[in-house]
C-alpha cells in the first residue's frame, strides 16, 4: 500500500459515526442534517430515474445543470461563468478536489494549506506528490497573518488551497484576508483552490465573498461548490467546479479518470433547485441559526464555553478546563459514556496543535438537540 | 496542468458522443444501451430519494449493498467474501481503478498493463507513480503469451491490470491463459487489479472466470465491479471493489479521499437489483446476444468482416481494405458523412498499433440497429 494512505487513520468523521450507531449515541459528529432536504427537489430526481435518462450524461455534466450552475453564481455571487466551458459537475466535493490535486500539482511543487484543515487535504496534496507548506491560524479569530504568508509562499509555490467559510471554526475570512492572499498568489503566481462548499450557510447577516471575484484572481481561482450543502443532501455526492477555461482543460481531464460522470437524475434535481428564488435560501439560513442558536443557547446554560459560530452546520465548544486529557478524550467519554457523537478538532490539525476544541453538528431537529443537551448535562 | 494530463486528449468516448450529437448520428460508439434499465430496479432507486434516507451512508457502502454483493458473488461465481470488511461501493469502477491504482503504487514501481486497453488506465498508473509495463495482445484470440509475460514481470513489478472480458476485443481470457497469469502473480509477488465489469454480459454459454478464484489469488487479487453494466444504466456509478481484508484496508483510504461516498438510493436500489434470480441473468444475456447477431448478421450481409464477439455490448469490424487511412478516417467519414458514431480501435493502444478494427456497440433496439446498418450501405 502507498506509504501516504497506509499511515492514515480512517476517517474521524467515519469513526465517529461508527461509534455513535455501536453506543446508540445521539450523532453529532460528522456534518449531515436531520432535514431529509426539499422534498420538490428529491421528488424531481425521482422522476429521472423513472421516466429519464440512466446513461452516461456528458463528461463535463448536463448541460441543463451547468447552465443552472453558471445563472446561479451569476445571481448569488456576480460571477460570469461560461457554462459550456468554465462548470464541471463532479462526484461531490470531494472528487472535484482530489482531481484539482492531481490535475494542478506535479511532484516537487509546493502547496500552501492553512490549518485547521478538512483532513482530505493533506493526504491528497501528498499523494499528487505535492510539498504542504502549513500555515496554522489562531483561534479564535483564525486571521491571515501576512508574516506567515510571506514565510510560506516562495517560488516553488504551485496552489494554496482555501476553506472559506472554514470548517471547523464556523469563521469567514475577512474581507483584508482575503485581499491580501490574493495579493500572493499573484506575486507567485499561485493558484487558488478554494473549497467555498459552505458560501450558503452564513449568518447573521454574513456575505460569502469568493476569492474569485478578487482583482486579478478571476484567471487563477478554481472554485469548488456543493449540492449536498447547499440542499442539505450530503448523500448526493454532486459537486461543482468552476474555472477559467485554460485551467479547466486540465481539471476535466482528471475528472475523466477519476469518475468520468455524475448520475443523470441527481444533476438535474439539482439544476432545478439552483433556480429557487433567493426567499428559499434565507429560509434555509434561518433555519439553521435557529438550530445554532438553541444549541449554543442550550451549551452555555450547562455552563461550557461555546466559541461563535457564523457559518457551516458546526460550533465549536472549549474543553480545556473540563477535566480530560485533551479533545479526544472527551469526545470518547461523550460517545461512549453519554450517548453524543462529536468531532475532537485536533483532528483538523496536522500537528493536533489544537487539543481543547470540539465540533458539534447543529443541524439537526429541535428534539435531537436537545436530547443531546440533556446527556451533555453535569459534564460542564 | 501536470504533464501526465496536460498532453492527454479528451477520452475518444466523450467526443465521439459529442460528434454524434453535434451530427444527428447513431449512436453506436459509446457503450451504453438503449435500453431503460430494470424498471423495477429504478423504482427501488426513485422510492428510496423519496422516502429513504439521503445523507452519507458508511463510507464503504450500505450494507445492505455489501451483503448482497457478497451474495451475489457467492452465488454467480462461488467467491467467499466478507462483506464487512472485504467488499466496498465505488462511484462507479472508474473510481474504483483510479483508488486502487493510487493506493497499491508507490512511485518507480512497475505496473504491467495488456494492449489493447481501455483509454484510462495508462493515464492512471502514470499518474500514481507507476512505470507502465505493455504487453501486446495479438488479435484475433488475444491470448496472453509465456514469452511476453517472462519479458514483463520482474522484481519491480507490483501490479498487473486485467480486464476480463477484454473491451474492445470483445473475448474472454482462456483458462490456461488466466492459470499462467496467476502464476506469474505468484512468482514475481504481484496484486493482479481485475476490472471485471462485464463479468456478466458473456454469450453462447461462455462462462467468466474470476481470477480471484484462482488457487493462489485470492489475497493478491483486487476485484472490480459495476452495477451500470449488470442492469445496464451505466449513469448510475455504482461499483464494487472486492479485495482481501489486508488490501481493502488500503483500497478505503483512496476511497475516502477521492469520492468518500455513493448516492446511498442508488445503493439501495442496486441491492435490490443483484438477488434477481438466475433467468434475470440469463434473459438480459439472451437479448443481448440477440442484438449482436442482427448487427453482425446485417454487417456481413453488407460485405464488412465482422469479427466474432464473445462478450461485452461490442462487436469490432475490420476496415483494413475499404479505403480509408485507418480506423480513425472511417470512423471520422462515418459520423461526419453517414450518420453513424463508432469507437476506433487503435485508441485502445498507447501505440495505436492496430489501425484496421473499429468498434460498434451493439446494446440497442432492433429500430436503431437496423437504422445503423442501412447508412452503412455501400460502405463495405
Ligand atoms: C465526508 S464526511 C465529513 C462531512 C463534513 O463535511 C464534516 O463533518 O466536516
Ligand atoms: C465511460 S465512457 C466508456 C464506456 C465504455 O465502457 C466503453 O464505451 O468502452
Amino acid at each position: 500500500i502507498n506509504p501516504v494512505f497506509d499511515a492514515l487513520p480512517t476517517t474521524v468523521f467515519e469513526t465517529m459515526s461508527r461509534l455513535a450507531r455501536v453506543h446508540g449515541a445521539i450523532n453529532l459528529g460528522q456534518g449531515f442534517p436531520d432535514d431529509p432536504g426539499p422534498e420538490d427537489v428529491r421528488e424531481r430526481g425521482a422522476r429521472a430515474l423513472r421516466d429519464g435518462w440512466n446513461q452516461y450524461p456528458p463528461m463535463m455534466g448536463l448541460p441543463a445543470l451547468r447552465e443552472a450552475v453558471a445563472a446561479h453564481y451569476a445571481r448569488h455571487q456576480g460571477l460570469v461563468l461560461d457554462p459550456e466551458t468554465e462548470v464541471m459537475v463532479t462526484s461531490g466535493a470531494t472528487e472535484a478536489l482530489a482531481g484539482a490535486l492531481l490535475a494542478l500539482i506535479e511532484p516537487g511543487d509546493e502547496v500552501v494549506l492553512f490549518a485547521p484543515m478538512y483532513d482530505a487535504y493533506l493526504p491528497l496534496v501528498r499523494r499528487a506528490g505535492g510539498v504542504p507548506r502549513i500555515v496554522a491560524l489562531q483561534p479564535p479569530a483564525f486571521r491571515l497573518d501576512e508574516a506567515a504568508l510571506a514565510e510560506a509562499f516562495g517560488a516553488r509555490t504551485r496552489v494554496v488551497v482555501l476553506n472559506n467559510p472554514l470548517n471547523p471554526s464556523a469563521t469567514l475570512f475577512a474581507p483584508e484576508d482575503l485581499d491580501l492572499l490574493a495579493r500572493y498568489c499573484q506575486r507567485f503566481d499561485v493558484t487558488a483552490l478554494c473549497d467555498e462548499v459552505w458560501e450558503h450557510v452564513v449568518f447573521d447577516g454574513a456575505r460569502h465573498r469568493p476569492l474569485m471575484a478578487l482583482p486579478g484572481m478571476r484567471e487563477r481561482t478554481v472554485k469548488i461548490g456543493s449540492a449536498g450543502k447547499i440542499f442539505s443532501l450530503t448523500g448526493w455526492k454532486v459537486g461543482f467546479v468552476m474555472a477559467d477555461a485554460r485551467l479547466m482543460r486540465g481539471l476535466a481531464k482528471a475528472h475523466q479518470f477519476l469518475t468520468f460522470t455524475t448520475p443523470p437524475n441527481l444533476q438535474e434535481a439539482v439544476a432545478y433547485g439552483l433556480g429557487k428564488p433567493a426567499p428559499w435560501f434565507e429560509a434555509m439560513r434561518a433555519g439553521y441559526a435557529r438550530s445554532r442558536d438553541r444549541l449554543a443557547d442550550g451549551l452555555r446554560g450547562l455552563g461550557f464555553t461555546v466559541l461563535p459560530a457564523r457559518a457551516t452546520w458546526f460550533l465549536n465548544i472549549d474543553v480545556a478546563n473540563l477535566g480530560y486529557a485533551d479533545d479526544a478524550a472527551f469526545c470518547e467519554a461523550l460517545v461512549t459514556r453519554h450517548g453524543v457523537a462529536a468531532i475532537p478538532v485536533s483532528a483538523f490539525y496536522p500537528d493536533a496543535a489544537v487539543r481543547n476544541i470540539v465540533r458539534l453538528c447543529f443541524a439537526k431537529d429541535d428534539a435531537t438537540l436537545d436530547a443531546a443537551l440533556d446527556r451533555m448535562s453535569g459534564l460542564a
